[in-house]
Order: structure tokens, then sequence, then C-alpha cells
């Protein structure tokens, strides 16, 4: 008879093969280190993972994370709520929130248009954002989705959607050459862009 | 105020952390897998973690990974139970069997002898492999602890122990080039061990 590990250690590392960037060997290292680990450090991450599922929800408000009805910054007062930046996905959110330029709020499509991989607009809080629109004292929407072709066939979905609506200025992220880079290895598009979008100085 | 993602998340993120080869942004990718996962997927990660931690103990016999009182190998009648290897850790056994030459059955010492990091003799399993033997029927016992320096004195440490006992045939794994390796590229130990273990054709 061959044997293997114990059914609950390969069931474990089932488990860890599953996640993504973790590959057979990763999930064997991580499941002895979990076999090895002091019973409360193990348990911690089993905690950690059931807590998440129970308590993050999106914002009822913008659909940033969050673990109360609205999210951190929903609930601050001290943000612009007339200013409202349109993200992909809460990492987008965050990676702009790191800058500390931005002090108005959010509102978190939950994807972008990619009607190959099933998702249409109304799969996204597209028909929430116009009703934050709609509601009146939006003076602006900054449209902050990818500079790829889902993000902007995203974009153009809204600014087409909000036309409907009392004027509010819609603006989109600015487009050029990425600062730390070279003109010599940047590609057609980023200059294309760098040149349409260029600056009086 | 900057924004982070919520408590659970943060803390999720920093369990992820913890684990072996598991970066910062390894452990956001993680954390974010888990929130957008479906409820039963994460959930069935959380409970292997927990099932892992209740079920899963040392052979009384051998000290391999076990869910019940005895192992898979201690409890299968069709081993050779005269024959004891001697292994550092799980592991090893494991890859030992995967090559389906030994019939015998294992003694698993968790861990080898150092000093320097606070394992002593009486820290492994030395004393329970001895009272193995005490007990009669084993006629070999093959030393399988890995070919560095602190493998070697763990080995050497259990032959000496084991002289004081009835009599049983000691061995230890073959060393010398590895299958598939190459003179020109193998440093000077195991072109040292390749010739002193010379065999006659």
């Amino acid at each position: 008879m061959m044997a293997g590990y114990t059914k609950s250690v390969e069931r474990l590392q089932a488990e860890f093969a599953k996640l993504p960037g973790i590959g057979a060997r990763s999930a064997e290292r991580l499941a002895f280190h979990v076999l090895k680990a002091p019973r409360e450090e193990a348990l911690a991450l089993a905690e950690a993972i059931a807590d998440v599922k129970a308590n993050v929800r999106p914002c009822s408000v913008c659909f940033n994370l969050a673990e109360d009805r609205l999210c951190e910054i929903c609930s601050d007062a001290g943000r612009d709520a007339g200013c409202i930046c349109v993200v992909e996905q809460p990492k987008d959110l965050l990676s702009l929130e790191v800058t500390g330029v931005f002090s108005g709020v959010y509102h978190v499509l939950m994807g972008q248009i990619a009607p190959l991989d099933g998702v249409e607009p109304e799969d996204l809080t597209i028909d929430q954002l116009l009703a934050r629109v709609r509601k009146g004292g939006v003076r602006e929407v900054i449209l902050a989705t990818n500079p790829t072709v889902a993000g902007d066939v995203t974009a153009l979905h809204i600014v087409e959607r909000l036309k409907d609506l009392p004027s509010v200025k819609v603006t989109r992220l600015a487009r050029g050459l990425p600062v730390g880079g070279s003109i010599e290895y940047s590609n057609q598009s980023i200059l294309t862009d760098a040149l349409n979008e260029r600056r009086e100085l």
C-alpha cells in the first residue's frame, strides 16, 4: 500500500492549492506549516477567513468594502460628497487613497463591462451611481476606470447614461507618459495619448 | 483621513502574511480572493485548517501523521514490522514511500539534533525508538536522516544509543553521486562519498 498524508492534511492541501498563485508544492508547505504551527496561530487564520465572510459587505452607498452600513469614507463627514470618483474595484480605490490627493467620495462599479465574460452594464453598480447623481448635490463625477479597452467602454457607457441627468461635470483621469518612464520605450498608445493631451506651459 | 481596507480584511491579510513564502502582496491577493470567493469555498479552507488541528496527531507507535491511534502504515498488516526506517520528519517518510521500494515500517524523529536551535536528543522521539527495539522482533534499523552535519550527528547519536540494546543490524542510506548528476559539477563531499563507498562490479 502506498501511503499519503492523512485525509485531513490532504484536504487542507487541496484547499490551499485552490488559492491564486499557490501551486501543489506551496500548498504542501502551507499545510505542513499549519500542522506544525501552534493551535491558536492556525485557528487565527481560520477565524480571520470566517470573519471576513461574515463581516465584510459592500457599503450601502458606494459599494466599497465595509463592516457597517457605510464604509469608512462614506461615514467620514470630512469628505466632499459633491465629487464622486468612480472606480472598478475596491483595490483601485485604495491605490488612489494612498496618494492622499483626493478628498471626495467614491463609487465602486464592482467590475468593468465585458460582454465576452458575461458582465453586462446591469451587473455593475451603474444604476446606483445614477441614483446618487439624481439625488442632487453632486458637482463632478470623475471616471477612474482602467486605461484599457474594457475600462474605456465602461467609462463611455457611464458618460452616455449621465447625459439624461441634471448637468454634472464628468471628467476622467489624465493619460500620458507615466512619471519615470521614457519616450524611447513607451508604446504607440501612450505616446498618442501624450501628444493628444499635451498641456500648454 | 487615509482609508485602508476594513478591519476584518486587514486581519486576514496579516494572518496570510504569517504563512511561509507569502509576502505582503500575495497576502493582499489571497485576502481579496477570499472576499470574492463563494462563501462555501472560503469556509471550506477555514474548516480544513480547523480539522487538521483537531484531527491530526502523531501515530502512537511511529509518530507519523495519523488521524487514529495508528498511522496508515503501522496499521497495515502487510508491512514488515521487523525493519524500521528512521526519518527526521513525515515529509521524508512520504518521499521514501513514493519510491515503493520499502516495505518495512518507519519511526519519525520529529526533527534533528541541533543544540544551537535548542533541539536536544530528548526533544526527539529517540527514547520511543529504543523502546520499540527493546520490545524485540526488530531485525534492522535503517537510519534515513538527512545527509547533512545535523542529520549525521543525529544518526551517530542513535547508533551509540542502540549499542546497549540486544543486537540489531543498523544501516544508513547509501551516499554517492546522485543519478542524473555529473562528476564535473559534483562538490568535494559528494565525490569523497562516491569514492569511499565505491562498489565492486
